[in-house]
């Protein structure tokens, strides 16, 4: 057995829901592994990680804006509001998610369901490079 | 060190709580192992994994119900609703928790708590089968 | 490659977020690994884990005030309300965070972002002892 890291670069416009399962499948299968699990770790805490439905594009739209309402940007609500109405919310939003996440790798492909994608979610209006960190366990 | 992987069918009738702790352990015991860690990964985006308390099933009550009104089946609310109105809020609620899991394994058994179950938490209104991914790393 | 697990106790005296970053870096850089994966498992259904902004206290506060909010100590919500209006609470506050975490190492240190702590987050009002294992896979 043995393991290999690797770090992924997700560029974001603006809040949703970015799919980059292809760049994880397309790492993963450059390292000829038949059995494993991947790991995957977001390094910010204004962005995050989900598993998602990937076939209707509405999914990922009603996500942002579920999460738009239950975390209102309302200034007065937050002590930490220093970058701006988006700065706390972030947070909370990314608190709600994931920061890690683990795909089980069986007969050279990643498990994932039918109608799975590995999404990241940023949670900032402004454009940022957000980091994930990849690490594989492989046979 | 050895890696093994494996497929669990939790069939639910419902939305809700289903404990399947009692199948995970009794696969992880037939593999002998003493140190190691197990994952678990759910190939659905409208169920999810939870580890919650086992002891009184009024807790598995109450947390259904506290996501049936903190994500509202109001179809007006999304656009993804081509399956009724519990179609975009099992996405939601599925965000809201979690698709993996790990649960470290010391000296034979999961180091769950004492009052830990590990469930599978149905979001759809009718019957489904539920595809668990475990991957077993042992030593 | 070989694996190593530990546990870690975190003292909390209420609710809200306890960092232990440097405990887990003080044992994992003992350990003298270069490459790994961490992975934390919370044996517990009142208290959870989270990475978070360890820049501003501030964001902690915020957080605990937003889950305050989210899921209120109204008895009449719940069933499960035997040890007081921070019962049920607690459980629901658990769900909605990570009971498991896992953190990869890289060149011997956390591959944690600049700005991300480790924390316990403690939903119960009295003073608790929190157990939290580590499982180290490491090269």
């Amino acid at each position: 057995m043995r393991q290999v890291t690797h770090q992924i670069q997700v560029s974001t416009h603006g809040k949703g829901l970015y799919d980059f399962t292809r760049e994880i499948e397309s790492w993963v299968g450059a390292q000829q592994v038949q059995t494993g699990l991947l790991n995957l770790f977001c390094r910010h805490t204004s962005a995050s990680l989900l598993v998602q439905e990937n076939a209707d594009p509405d999914v990922t739209a009603d996500l942002n804006d579920f999460f738009t309402r239950l975390v209102p940007e309302e200034t007065r609500l937050y002590r930490h509001t220093a970058e701006g109405p988006d700065d706390m919310t972030s947070h909370i939003r990314s608190a709600l998610t994931l920061t890690h996440l683990a795909i089980p790798i069986h007969q050279g492909e990643l498990a994932l369901g039918t109608w799975q994608g590995v999404y990241l979610f940023e949670h900032r209006v402004r454009p940022h490079r957000r980091s994930v960190v990849l690490h594989l366990l492989a046979d």
